[in-house]
């Protein structure tokens, strides 16, 4: 039985498109379907989807369903770019379905894809994947290092977590000075990830040799259990 | 300017696929049609689809992808036998995506469908085509006739209440006695409401003319404001 | 060369749905796939295709192509639940024409499908299956256990027959009391049994162990020989 | 509401691909648009698929479903000239299913075609679409000019009809001197006729002016009644 | 009969995804749509597409096929940016075939496409489409105001023109200091200018304004006849 | 790794929809599947495209637009028979763009196409499709045997040349008395042969065996070197 997992990279990894952080996650990608597992892909939009959205609010765009599709425009284009440095494990194309994604996991080593509907964040397309897939861990490289106990931004002794559970997470996200600060994973994702008993190994989208680590059972990050 | 707005029709109108609600749905959208109004109608999967859910787990099958697969095809059923009574005035199928669900309202003056992708409730569906097709109204024929101040199953002093905000209605979804009881409206359906300002009119399913009084300014249900 | 074959199995065998029934359907058909074959299973509608067209009609639906349009709807209901229990060898989606099952099948070791186009009774979407994946078996699951010398329903001396070449079965056809009975095999089924000839199994539907008897040369039902 | 109706035309007017029959179809045609009827063409395949069919049975191709998909194919290629000599009224391409048939009649007032699936001639094609549509007459242009009592090409004593019922239509099919001889008119597009009420206006293919004479109550061929 | 025409407006116009410039374009298309022409707008990539394709590039993608795959990408998020500012003229999504474009044409005053297929430039692209639509003009909004007798960045002595054949184009395409510089208008461009005899007006991107005065027979650029 | 191969047949070898060639480039292309190769075969239309173009045109159709489609259509038959008499190696359909192309290189080991879009020659797809799947090599089986230093059927002293450039080859191209004389090898396959680094070998089409031939380093033909 082939080992199916999902990486979900922040679309900030994208910002710079760092082509010498491109290669270290293909070197890491390759690395691991050498080691037999297939992976899917899941990439967000990052800052360009903000400037172009942002073009459109200020012409006076205000529908989210057009918004939000320029945004999945952009995450696609990024998820293209993953495509292309990692053949030939990839398909001739980023799945826009998750019906796509699972004929192309039937066939491709490595399958990479951006958003997939309006009203949805990349992140809850990562737990819909692991969902279809059947992979029951999704690595998650963010903006932030650790899930920590207070928002560490504002408070110097918010301290980093090594587990927390997906309840203890989602009580963290709504208690919190800044309620409803759901950038992190918002209530579809919580929902899936409490629903199909996914775990999530949130590390930052700079260290893509995390993944590594995590697969032999080091934690270079917060790993958030069902 | 067309007037556009959505209906959703719980998957409970469709457990005894009864000819007479279809009937009166089918006078009640037609009508609508002749005054002008162009209509997406969304329906729910109801007691069929927990019947086949209910065969592929008790036979192991415990992905809520595929699970929820089997919901989304019993939901076009139900949209395809709306969708045939209600000829000329519909496509030749039933849309699978968004983007088919603006096509065809571009072309025909009354689009229906089901489900869309697994992990998203028919609830969300309708608010998503909402906000897709720029309508801030939705009819939800439900299976309750109002918002209560409390589960009216089991306080005999539940109130009916004729008007309640997405916030009020949040609040009172998440502290009452059954935490989380999300079946009415669910978080990501509360998302989109709130974020594109979606007005939503609920009324109980077994009374389509419902939806034409509530049009004449009159209330037979609850009103949620955005 | 892998070997192929094709198995029908009437809407009747849904209308219970029957978690046991469909539970020793699954034993057959993984025990066959172990075995090194290759089976495309095409489903009926049944009770509720009859049920939901019942309802179409008795609002004034006459089109045939809309109502048939339903009842491929049920069928590909039932061949979802049936691809839901078979995984992981079936592919992500019910194929709706037939170069959908044959890109499958060069993939999939099962693949599952209902109706294809309105005006063609699923016996005749199986045999086209038969031809088009160079099967010349088809495993026909039906309402009846043998074919009989005569209506059994009607004639208490009816035989039930081992073998029959499919002209007489025609000619039995045509000239039964009933003329027009077709059922069991409609003209279309019968022609493409002849053009491409196939050889088909018949047995009843409640016993889906049968098929792997015929596999070895035994014969629990009608063998139709073309 | 706009009238409907079906052309077919045998793959036979196509065999010498001759401009100037083409030429008086796109007049007929035309001029039907131009007094608001709306018109679906089914062409047939003729001489040009019988010789690459040819080639390939030469070659040991003795697959039904292949050879027909040939056959198709070359149908396909004598709806593209005719779709493309009928612009601006025809849609960017050839329909393959019905749903697209359907889709394109919305938009465009004439939709030409081939054959759909193999297994199914393009005369059954026509009788479908006609149901599909809701089309209750399909002028069909015919090898022949009229049916006869008996082969017209043996019985130098046969005569024209100018009505005949599907039913005795059938009759005579099957009794005659040839019995199966169903080139004409074969059993799937006979039961569509049957269970649709479809009214086959038939002629031969060299006298497209005959559709006109038709629909102004003239009866240039032999007027076939459901 | 509609009057329809191309515009295709170099990558360079959306290297700052300036609101402003994009807010004139809107004028300018929203203004034509109003008086009754229809449009078919085609953007390029720009500088966003060289900076993809040069990390792809860097880290040892050499193949052309994806590398412009990735060109097509951004010139479709281009695309997608207009086509949202221009709603309610435009369709829901970017066409990513001519049959799709022509498609959407019949029903849309306004559609926006990018690249269609690696291999192929953008202009090319736009020179296709008016071919497809019927359309004998296009409007080039270039990185350059004129076509100019010798490189302006080269030589000050080089004179802008108002009017030049496409054969002397060609001519001072292949003749000029740099041979092969068909940046501006690429072989497979100038062929399809030739064959279908497209007259192209070109002017400076910022100026979206011209192609009012072009319509207006005034020349506010140069004006390339075929 | 596997080694991929474009073959480009010229539509003449259509012509005569010759069954002793057909079988022998069944032959040779099942001869290289069986050493290991996979190939991808491209076909043009021929004189059958020309004749039904030809139609077209005298009755009065000059968008080259539609003209091509026509052509791409019969190049598409051709290469269906192809297909057709190549099973099991081939897929079900005759792909219509470059993606599909590459899905089905994934699974199939011969893939057969025609045209993909108008205004490209059937040897620009050749070029294309090696650049999408890598292939360095394309064997041209062409109209003519080799290149010939000049127009050999109107100089007697042309010499057929073993070797040239494909920069020589351009240059000759544009020289020669019948300037633009692109039939052979147009721009665009040129560009793309350039840029990709494109080795064309080039012999007659009534020698499918020449393509074994040139594998083995013999050389029956023209070598064109990038």
């Amino acid at each position: 039985m082939v080992l199916r997992f999902v990486v979900k990279i922040t679309g900030k990894a994208f910002n710079e498109i760092n082509a010498g952080l491109m290669d270290r996650y293909r070197a890491v990608l390759k690395g691991l379907v050498e080691k037999g597992f297939r992976v899917v892909v899941v990439t967000g939009g990052g800052r360009l989807a903000r400037d172009y959205i942002g073009v459109a609010r200020s012409l006076g765009v205000d529908s989210n369903y057009w918004l939000d599709t320029i945004g999945i425009a952009v995450s696609r284009l990024n998820a293209l770019l993953l495509n292309t440095i990692l053949k030939p494990y990839t398909p001739p194309k980023i799945p826009v379905t998750l019906e796509q994604v699972l004929d192309y996991t039937s066939i491709y080593k490595i399958v990479v894809l951006g958003g997939l509907i309006p009203g949805q964040s990349t992140a809850a397309v990562a737990m819909e994947v692991a969902e279809a897939i059947g992979a029951d861990k999704v690595f998650y490289m963010s903006a932030i290092d650790h899930v920590y106990t207070k928002d560490p931004l504002k408070h110097p002794d918010a301290k980093p977590l090594e587990k927390i559970t997906i309840d203890e997470l989602e009580k963290l996200l709504e208690t919190k000075s800044l309620p409803g600060q759901y950038w992190l994973l918002d209530r579809q994702s919580i929902e899936i990830i409490k629903r199909s008993k996914i775990t999530v190994h949130l590390t930052h989208y700079s260290k893509p040799e995390n993944i590594t680590l995590f697969l032999e059972n080091k934690n270079p990050g917060t790993i958030i259990t069902p």
